[in-house]
């Protein structure tokens, strides 16, 4: 299967190179940047080209690893016509988006935080596939599992829930995770004390519920040093409020609001 | 140095544990619960009680692992005099809450999320220490070098602060995975597959500062998939107020905002 790889971000090296690493034949980069396209080319042993119309034309498989918004200006520069399959690789767009643009096509989402400057393990990334037909699925499904041991079949509308799962569960505990080192540095702290309890609570996560392993004053309901948390974040009133927001929907999923935490009643 | 642990929860197991595996001399372990006290006590080869008046005052330290609305209560029940040291272990809580009951008192505060449930590489556990006189926090160094190979003396304001970071970066953390499961759960999605994606977050938090790899839909300022995810979240409004929270504070922290992503116009 001949590969045209569209695409020189996160996703695209990534999955770039994990093909590569099974012996994938990717023919060929395309980017808008030559630096980035070239340097991509180089690791995975390949061509690159910048322009439309040097895209080959004689590929099986066209990967569109770029952003949600390029994606339909993007699968119109390709090729038309054949048996050509095209796949985006977008946790929020419809595999439908490509359906003008060939009768082939289907999207390969790996659910991970993917970045150039961190290798990262493929086979253990869960790779969610879904196609316009049947066959294409199959193809599909031996593809991505040369590169992943957990490929799963998912719709267009459960991705878009996965998606959103995964903003809660990467961007939103980067951003905590953020916020820490932030606050670890306004008191000259390093934020080394911190990194053994994030691993700590996501390693947790792995073997236990997180809702059955919930720890903290706000699970407890531990008025005094909630209060005591909300005074020291006056001068950071955008955590102050993250804080009362998460205290309160801990305590609600714990299914003691109401009953037992007597903070609640200040309306937090 | 002879030892009284006083509390049976995870504190007191997991501090426990460790300490008998480096041959501290635990004497005893007061607690509330026979049941508890018993279990741990078995496992520390020690004996127990669950009266007061049965404290042992022969001992050298008094480890009060117990929550921070009972340190002072149960301080008040220790025998009085001597070269006793008294230690608390709580995050919140100045070490002053000592000075009534012992002339030589302190601090040790792990800086962890301990379960009875999940054993605990305690060598890797920051330790952060403090005391009343220099040669107080030399012995509770000696003590705490002995379980921990990160010990660090932090005064009560540092303390309450890394309690407050913790908070975000462990229980906070630890609600948004929550929130996953409880998301894909209503798809009838494994929460499996979110679970590489939520350890390799805290990896990436390893090897580099947070704020400087932060990703997802609200730092690209991608106002798509933003307003996307906020209409899927229109069923929990709880939910939706974090996402909108985080998704706003982590624009700001980016130094994006007000230029570049047009979805905060929309007020969030």
């Amino acid at each position: 299967m001949r590969i045209v790889l569209i695409g020189t971000g996160n996703v695209a090296t990534r999955l770039g190179l994990a093909l590569h690493a099974r012996n994938a034949e990717i023919i060929q980069i395309f980017g808008r940047s030559a630096a980035n396209a070239s340097q991509l080319a180089a690791s995975l042993q390949c061509r690159y080209t910048v322009s439309k119309s040097e895209i080959k034309t004689d590929a099986d498989l066209y990967i569109l690893a770029v952003s949600d918004d390029a994606i339909a200006e993007v699968a119109a520069m390709l090729p038309k016509g054949g048996d050509r399959m095209i796949l985006h690789t977008a946790g929020s767009v419809p595999m439908g988006i490509l359906d003008p643009f060939s009768s082939n096509y289907g999207v390969l989402y790996p659910l991970q935080t993917l970045s150039r400057q961190k290798e990262i393990d493929f086979s253990n990334v869960p790779v969610c596939i879904e196609a316009n037909t049947p066959s294409n699925l199959e193809k599909l499904r031996i593809l991505a599992a040369t590169i992943s041991e957990q490929v799963v079949v998912i719709d267009s509308d459960q991705r878009r829930n996965l998606h959103l799962a995964a903003v809660f569960v990467c961007n939103f505990v980067n951003h905590l995770y953020a916020i820490g080192e932030a606050s670890l540095k306004e008191q000259d702290l390093d934020f080394n004390l911190l990194r053994p309890l994030i691993l700590e609570t996501a390693e947790k996560a792995m073997l236990f519920s997180p809702r059955e392993v919930q720890t903290g004053p706000a699970v407890r309901g531990n008025k005094t040093v909630i209060e005591k948390h909300l005074q020291m974040l006056e001068k950071h009133p955008e955590w102050k409020k993250i804080y009362e927001l998460m205290s309160r929907d801990i305590l609600k999923q714990s299914g003691r609001l109401g009953r037992g935490a007597d903070w609640e009643t200040r309306g937090l």
